[in-house]
């Protein structure tokens, strides 16, 4: 297998510090729009660097993907860039006859007169409606392919197969205990994919209705997360899985919230409110004249890059997938879980905890792939494949998950 | 009287419209790095726009300013733009030898070990540090002749002349019932210059101390506005008048509180958190590659145009200034206070009523040098001047001020 990754920022990087332990491909293109940042990544893995090599490319432009793709003989593009990149990139792929995985879909747009409480276009509605192109290449796009969404929904493919005999509710709950010393405010995560997932109307799935919508932060609960981390307030967030989950599990309700935090809450909602979420170019007066920026842009420029933060940050993050359903005519409920400490992987990896574990999901179905255990056609979520593999060798990387029977 | 008005946004344009109907003045030039907003100041007085033509200038340009003063034959520099240009147009005043006016003066910079307990550069101390060359010149400097600064310093003497023996504490506090609808958040004046003196520290002014600052937003109070406004929570926030009060008016302690209310000073501390509120240049990627722009005024470029929310204002503006002491052996408390109804400034002048209410003070001040009422030379704050011919020209102009005794 030769892989072309393209975004070499802090997912990308920690990709490249995973797959340099694992024999399974050939060769990884490592791309950045910033050549240097691709370079940096490569350099960092001293000598497991043999297979890597860097290139610069620009994600937004299909043929020079394409011809990157095919210039060094790449049979699957990984997409580690911001979601704005999806479709292009995901295109750029099929144009080139190439597997394609990533970690976020094509982005969602509100519906234009009831945007809390329809869905307009979903999070991969452009996707899917490529699936029969897809299928007809006889390549596999794999999407949605991280840790949420990716390893919640193998998560809940899992419960499925082996835990339930019917489900009720399907949640996914993501919270933790990070701190991050000595600033004021710094996201652990891309503040632009974290605007975008928290601030759009949140979807939710329920067998009878479909898929809806609410308003941003609805329905807060307390979640009582494990391993220590504790009772964290989550609220309805914008996720994948709730599009995905419903398209090969059956379940009654899929949701997803996010133990975003209060104060989090409210920067976000500050942001807003000053319009400095939005993404459509303003004009600004600068030493150069008037420019064109997006203030989504500014922000994120503002504030210090996630991926240089593990050093800096204490705590563990938590992603997993509570189910609830009937096994063997008795009531049952589980959360099905995983649990990154950021003093263990920036001890093991130099990554800080949040995108070391977004990275290792796609490294891990790579692996998959290659040996042939998970193949498919077409456009596919992760629970479209057998979970049990997957989770099988996620704890052979040396990161167990867990099951909590509530 | 041939004036150079500087700056047409919300508060020139104001400024424009209140001297049209005074003919105490020859000539008013209109300049703007715009040339079309000050066209259109001007255009926007009808058929009392004979007095005025507008020009196009970069404040920061000194000698293009010295230029423009002389070209004009221009006896006085007005200047309402933001406080960053306050020096070179101090200096190009000074330069052209014409006079000065302002309504906010020179930046400080904090105390760079103790930011919260000792003042570093206050300001106007680079104003006040050229009083020599100044009173060498034979020309006035009337520095910060708004409302606040500007008026409340204006009471301050009032209540040193005619109301007190002995005053123990002289505290300038801003309030009002203001609301503006149809966004979610949108501040009734320049953010860049809300957020220049929100997030300073503030400073004090102690008799025996002198002058200290404390940490942004410090010892919370309940104000009762006056004419049925009713109380806002009003907190320390760095502004002139302490700096300029003592130096003209004996008091045992001088302070400064605004009622901002929460949310606002929420969003203050969310946008310094996330570093938005700097004025440093930080590169930022856009369609047109990496650009510098300073965050705030990405802020201020995202958010409506305080002169232009005018038709969605309701409410009232106060501006005052309390004071407490002994008269005649006597305790006494008062609040001297200057109220402006959104509804009343619109349909009179076609301004909001917090720019209406900072503009009309420097067309009395400059009435009231015209015509030889207040002279002086140097670097001179409103305290230094008589403040009865004042209050009394004020109340002439339509706006009546009040009296409450507490």
């Amino acid at each position: 297998m030769r892989i072309l990754l393209v975004g070499s920022g802090g997912v990308g990087t920690a990709i490249t510090r995973i797959a340099a332990r694992r024999p399974f491909f050939e060769h990884m293109v490592v791309a950045d729009h910033d050549l240097s940042r691709a370079q940096a990544a490569v350099a960092a893995l001293g000598e497991r660097a043999g297979r890597f090599t860097s290139a610069r490319v620009d994600a937004a432009d299909g043929a020079a993907v394409t011809a990157l793709l095919a210039g060094h003989g790449c049979d699957v593009l990984l997409n580690a860039t911001d979601p704005r990149f999806v479709s292009p990139l995901f295109e750029a792929a099929l144009a080139a006859g190439a597997g394609y995985l990533d970690m976020a879909m094509s982005l969602s747009r509100p519906h234009p007169d009831r945007p809390y409480e329809k869905v307009g276009v979903k999070l991969g509605d452009e996707q899917f409606a490529r699936a029969d192109a897809w299928a007809a290449s006889g390549r596999l796009a794999l999407v949605g392919m991280g840790v949420e969404p990716g390893l919640s929904d193998v998560f809940a493919r899992y419960a499925a197969d082996e835990l339930f005999d019917e489900i009720e509710e399907i949640g996914v709950r993501d919270g933790g205990d990070l701190t991050v010393e000595g600033y004021a405010f710094a996201p652990s995560f891309s503040i632009w994919t974290t605007i975008e997932e928290c601030l759009n109307p949140p979807v939710v799935y329920d067998k009878d209705r479909g898929w809806y919508t609410t308003e941003p932060f609805s329905e807060p609960e307390i979640f009582d997360f494990p391993e220590g981390i504790g009772p964290v307030e989550c609220v309805n967030v914008e996720h994948e899985e709730v599009v995905l989950v419903p398209r090969w599990v059956d379940a009654g309700r899929v949701t997803f919230k996010y133990g975003l935090g209060q104060d989090f809450i409210d920067k976000l909602k500050a942001l807003h409110a000053m319009g400095l979420a939005g993404t459509e170019p303003i004009e600004v007066r600068s030493g150069q004249g008037t420019v064109l920026v997006a203030p989504r842009d500014v922000v994120a420029a503002a504030l210090p890059d996630p991926a240089g933060l593990g050093g800096h940050m204490r705590g563990r993050t938590c992603a997993g997938t509570w189910v609830k359903g009937v096994k063997d005519g008795r009531p049952r409920e589980v959360y099905l879980y995983h649990v990154v400490d950021n003093a263990w992987s920036m001890r093991e990896y130099g990554s800080q905890a949040v995108v070391w574990q977004t990275a290792v999901n796609p490294v891990v179905a790579l692996e998959l792939l290659a040996g042939g255990v998970w193949k498919g056609t077409g456009v596919l979520g992760p629970e479209a494949f057998d979970a049990r593999p997957f989770l099988d060798l996620l704890a052979a990387y040396g990161s167990p998950w867990g099951l909590r029977e509530q």
